[in-house]
This record gives C-alpha cells, sequence and structure tokens, in this order.
C-alpha cells in the first residue's frame, strides 16, 4: 500500500480546479480512445505473462538484457526493487550504454549455455543495442536460426521484429500506442522479469489498483500535485525525488527519463517548458545534496519516498565506543528506524527551510507496491504534460544528436 | 593529459576581468594563509603514501570503507576511475547509507581474517558511520585493542581519534583547515586506496601538476569558466556534468557534493545562492535526459567529460543483422570510437540548440588524470565560492535535520 502523507500546499482555486478536471478528461479521452495505450497495459500484459510462462528456460540462470533507456530502465527499476525479497531470482545482466569497458566486462560474466538474451528496442535500430549484440553473436558464436535462448521485444513491423521473423526467434511486441518510456509494464519489462522469477501478475494487479482507483477519483492528491508543478513550473523548476532506500536509486533513474523526456517540451506557443527531475538517495545525500536544497535558491520542490518496512530486523548493538558515547542513543534501535527517522527529520528541516515537500511511504517492499508507483509517476507525468499543453509521449529533441552522430560516422 | 576544448561563449569586459583577479587573489590567499587546507594535500599527502605503504597488511585481500559522503564519495570515484587499469587492485566494500538491506548484504561479503577496516569520520562522531561499525564490532566479534586490522581517519582531537588512541588503533589526521568535501586527496583518499593497491603517489602528483598550472598562470580558462557559471547563476541555475564512461559515474556524485554543499549557500546579502549540479552518464542518458536539455527550459549549462582511449579495441563486428543493415555503416569500427563519436555529435546537438557548453577530455584513464579532474573542481569550486562571496567551506544548512532526528530519537 502507498501512502501519501504530506502534499503541497496550496488554495484550490476554481480556476485550478478547472485546469485540474480539463487534465483528467483529456488522459481519460487519451485511454479511452486508444490513443495512449500504456493505460490498458495493467490488464492486457497479463497475458505476457502467461507467454513467459511458457518459455521453456528450465536450464537458465542468466537474463542478460540488451536494451537502452526505456528498454531497460524500467527492468533496472523493479529488478532492485524486488531483489531484496526475491532472493531466488535469476541473474539478471544489462548491456546498456556503449562504453567498451562496461560491455567488456560483462560480457566476462556471461555462461553462455546458462544464458538467455533479450534484445529489446522499439524502433528495432537502436544503435547501442545492436552493435552490442552483434558483439555477443560473434563472441559466443550464437546461433540465429530458431534459436531458443534468443528473444526480441519490439514494435510490431519494426526492423527488429523483421530479423526475427526471419529467424524465426521467438518476439513479443510493444503495442505501438506505448511509448518507451512508459513501456515498462509491456511486454519490455513483463517478459525479462518473469523469466527472471518475479510475480509480475502481482505488479500489474498493483499498478491496475491504482489505475482505477484514480480514474474513481480516490487519488485527487494526484490531480493536486499535476497542478501545484504545473503551476509553479516556472518558479519551482526542479523536482527532487529523495528516496531513503538503496534499492529505490533506479526507479528515480526510471522516473528522470520519464518525466524529463516527457515534460521538457516546447510547447504549443513555441516556449520551451519543463520541470528538471533530480533523484537522490538517502539517507547517504543528506551528506551532499541537502545544504543546497535548505540554502540555496529555493527552485525545488522536494518528493520524499520511504519504506516504512524494509523486512529486515537489523538492529545497532548495545556496543560503546570510547569517547564516542555520544552516538550511544541509537543502540537497540534497528537500522529501519533510524533510516526513516533520517527521512522524517530531513523532510522536516526542508519543509522548515521553506521548501514545498510531500511524501509518499511504501508500507513494504512488495511487488503491488512497485506496480503501483510506477502507474503513480506515469499518471502524474501525463496530468502536469496535459496541463503544459505539451505533446507528453514523443522526444523531437534527441533526433538532432542521431542524424550528427550518423553524418559523422560515414553513413550521410 | 586533460584537454578543454571549448568554453562557454562570453565577453571578458574590464569589470568580469577584475572580478576573475579578485577571486584568484582570494583563493591563493586561503593557500598562503593556510586558512584552507586542501591546496596543500597534493603535496603534503606524499607523507600519507608513505605511511601506508609501511602498513604491514599483506594478508589483506579486502578494504572495508566505513564513512559516508566526503568520507566514501572520493574513494569510490577514485576507484570506479582507476579500476579498470588497476586489476590487481583488492576488493574495496563500502559501508555508507543506513539501509538495513545494503548493509546486511555488505556484510555478507566480508571475509573477516582477510579483511582490514576503515573507519572515516572527520567530526568523529557521524551517525550512520559510527552505528555500522558498531554492528561490525559484534559481528565479527571484532577486537580494538591494539588492533591492526582496524585504521581510523578523522580529525586529531576527534571523539574516534581519542577512541582510537584508547584502543592503540593506528590512525591517521584530516587537517583541520580541510573539509569533508575537498578531504579525497587527505589520509581520507590516499591511504584506503594506497593499501588497496593503487599509485596514489601518481594521483597527487597529477593533482599538484594541475595546481601549479593553474596559480602559474597556464588555466585561465578555468577562471573564464568560474566567472561564466556566476555571471550567469540566476539564469542558468543548473550545470550538468554528462560524462561518457561508466567509470565517471562515482566521480560525477562526487562533484554533486563538492559543488552544491559549497555553493548553495545564504551570501552575505541574506540571498539564497548557488547552482544546482546534476550528473548524468553517455550515452545511456541521452535516451532519458537530453530531450529535457534541447526542448525544455533554458536553465542550464552542460559540461560533456569524455576519454580519448579507454585501452579497450571492443569492436562492432562485421555482422548483418537482417533488416537491421541501416546499423551496418557502424560495423569495424571500435566503441571507443562509438562513444566518443556520441559524445561530438550530442555535444553538437545541444550547442546547435543555445545550451550554453563546454568539455573536458580525458586523454586516457590514468592516476594523474584523476588528480587533476578533482583539483580542477575544487579550484572552480572555490573560484566560484569566492565570486558569489559565500563561505565555501561550511554547511550550516544540514545541522537542522541532525538536531531533529537526536530530538525524534529521544536524545534530546
Amino acid at each position: 500500500m502507498l501512502s501519501f502523507n504530506k502534499e503541497f500546499g496550496f488554495d484550490v482555486t476554481p480556476k485550478l480546479q478547472e485546469i485540474m478536471q480539463d487534465a483528467k478528461s483529456k488522459i481519460k479521452d487519451e485511454m479511452d480512445s486508444g490513443k495512449i495505450g500504456y493505460y490498458k497495459l495493467p490488464k492486457d500484459s497479463l497475458t505476457m505473462v502467461e507467454e513467459a510462462k511458457k518459455l521453456q528456460l528450465d536450464n537458465i540462470k542468466q537474463v542478460v538484457i540488451i536494451g537502452i533507456g526505456g528498454s531497460s530502465l524500467g527492468i533496472k527499476a523493479i529488478d532492485s526493487i524486488l531483489r531484496p525479497i526475491t532472493p531466488e531470482a535469476k541473474e539478471i545482466l544489462f548491456f546498456e550504454n556503449s562504453d567498451p569497458i562496461t560491455i567488456s566486462s560483462t560480457i566476462n560474466k556471461i555462461k553462455k549455455d546458462e544464458a538467455c538474451f533479450f534484445l529489446i528496442s522499439k524502433s528495432g535500430s537502436t544503435i547501442e543495442t545492436t552493435s552490442i549484440f552483434k558483439t555477443l553473436v560473434e563472441r559466443f558464436d550464437l546461433k540465429l536460426d530458431n534459436a531458443k535462448n534468443i528473444f526480441a521485444i519490439t514494435d510490431n513491423g519494426s526492423s527488429l521484429s523483421e530479423f526475427a521473423t526471419s529467424h524465426n526467434i521467438t518476439q513479443f511486441n510493444i503495442p505501438h500506442n506505448v511509448g518507451g518510456r512508459f513501456s515498462v509494464l509491456s511486454a519490455v519489462g513483463v517478459v525479462p522479469l518473469q523469466v527472471a522469477g518475479y510475480d509480475m501478475a502481482s505488479v500489474l494487479t498493483g499498478a491496475d489498483e491504482f489505475l482505477n482507483s484514480f480514474f474513481n477519483g480516490n487519488e485527487e492528491h494526484l490531480l493536486r500535485k499535476a497542478c501545484f508543478v504545473y503551476e509553479n513550473s516556472k518558479k519551482l523548476s526542479i523536482n527532487v525525488v529523495f528516496s531513503y532506500s538503496d534499492c529505490l536509486e533506479n526507479l528515480t533513474k526510471w522516473y528522470v527519463q520519464l518525466w524529463g523526456e516527457s515534460l521538457g517540451k516546447i510547447d504549443k506557443d513555441g516556449q520551451s517548458v519543463g520541470v528538471t527531475p533530480i533523484g537522490i538517495i538517502g539517507a547517504v545525500d543528506q551528506h551532499s545534496f541537502l545544504q543546497l536544497v535548505i540554502e540555496g535558491p529555493k527552485d525545488k520542490t522536494m518528493t520524499f519516498i520511504n519504506i516504512e518496512d524494509f523486512g529486515n530486523d537489523l538492529a545497532v548493538p548495545d556496543v560503546t565506543l570510547k569517547h564516542i558515547e555520544k552516538t550511544n542513543f541509537i543502540n537497540g534501535q534497528s537500522f529501519n528506524t533510524l533510516i526513516n527517522e533520517q527521512c522524517k527529520a530531513t523532510m522536516q528541516s526542508v519543509v522548515d527551510s521553506g521548501v514545498e515537500a510531500d511524501s509518499i511511504t511504501l508500507d513494504k517492499i512488495s511487488e503491488k507496491n512497485v506496480g503501483a508507483m510506477m502507474i503513480y509517476y506515469e499518471l502524474l507525468t501525463s496530468l502536469v504534460g496535459a496541463m503544459l499543453d505539451v505533446n507528453t509521449y514523443d522526444q523531437p529533441g534527441v533526433e538532432l544528436g542521431k542524424i550528427i552522430l550518423y553524418k559523422n560516422l560515414g553513413n550521410n
């Protein structure tokens, strides 16, 4: 269960009420018309769970993901959060970056006979993904025709889809109306994570329950948050997500893409709009980022995320360190308590210094909570995008760099 | 060698020239007067290298770091960068966060008889650090008196220093005039990294050479960059460091603390000032953050960092994937070339879209380059701090949260 313990403070005027209702209508229309597909994934992807279960992968101990951006960040996020409660999950190796050192060292971890390979690209021709896959094909002498350990996840009809068809490689398709950064609950996340041993049906159920709750009018705080972010996006141009658990770090990276690419846009009036997302981790980053938040420019909103019950009772033992007795007050307390009290105290100090902050608490680490968190952020993004009146789902700004790259590498 | 290939574009007026010279004078005075100590570390810490070499740790295979913020980020940064060229370096385990899951899983990696423990805290009573150390003492039944595998790194006279003295534990001291986030080239970074097998004398030499070059007037670009950041800090309130190598990710985290805590301040006129630091990694984050930079609010400057020669010749093989022939233009090229061309193309696209960007190129991964990069950022921070007229070296904003924590946990 997620609880939303504090909200950004503002008065909901009739005008803002109208903005909220318009945004809700707009995204409901996106959903009902089928224009945008991610809203349907929590239900529709249950079939992907079943498909994944049918794959005959009994000897497989490693799941290798070759994908970047929307084709990896969501998978990493879920893997990181659920691994502590899923110790039996298979190892997942990620090939994302074009960094030669990382690629070489990840290659060295692969045991070919125990590995299955997921080649993930919505467009089908992502340069990092195809280059790395070619490298693996050569290095491990992968046989492509009728391969039982290689899978493609891509749009139906993409070049990668045609490649898979021509070799009789099993493929799973991403609906055309689901963008890469909104695709975590499609085949992109569901199939490899289910194969790795995660209970993806529960992740989908958690997402579905939150989605329904929102559209049934039970999550009005989400509308108010979107409205606050929108109304203040010029002055409070940065949103910092401060997550109090290492296992949430990859979720914040997923959020950075979702938020940054969706909202950083030129709007219909030709104005550059958007809110810059930053993900930091507590308690560590109290020692790095907090000073700036408290005393620096008041250009930030903050969202604190914490986990009430880590399912881990490690406690500070009753040990006294000579001359450091002043820290004895923590003896006997669990680290679970310490980190949550740090979150609470830091949030209080931030609010006291005049920074707007809200908070989300996961009662525990669970599949349903992960699903709910992800759909929460997707809905929030769609709502803010609707209010800003931008196309939340495209990314025209990244094309120029690709054109220059292709030109410079001789493919002009 | 570092090269600075492009600078932020602006005219140096006589007034700005004066601001630059004043800032340079101010930090030269900090150095010469001994008020601020980090400037002397590249030379003075050579004795720490010798001290570390004398430690009798032949059976040691793991170096365990218990520290947070300035007591861990710099060590992690150097370890991450130099590990690819130092395969013989001992494993380093980090205990930073109060997250019970991470603490438990790191504990499980420790082999007590092969491990040495560095307890690092400038103040001597950091709550995360002491709590974790107590846990290790109990878990591994560590004997404190005359321990040969436990070391303290702290300010002389701190409670941790007194603790070490009382148990006859070897300690290394951080100069009083060196702040935590400027302490990487003190005993904090030098001793454990030397013990792990890194050539810290070369890191210090690289730092010393850059420092001398700057004070000898050969790095005027640094003054101009500081001046540009200062002059535009209200409008361009975010600096994004975009590093094109996974091994630089921890360096960007170190930079975030250095920059955020040093510059995010209330200035002498009571105004909140500062520039928000963000670290991202290429090519991965082209797929996550780039859209926002190109089309979103023009509130950012960007610094691209790349490595000319990764010392790795992994190349995209001459493999054709049926139906994905359009990516064949990359065949035969090294990933080293690909990632650097991606950096170049992305920077070009950013500049073409009207964002101010500069770039730093490391000719290769080397100890001297790491040292130079770190002192570069420390000097830049000091210069901007001098121009903003803030106390670059304190962090009063983080105290309130500690007070609330202590109060809530019953130690009021």
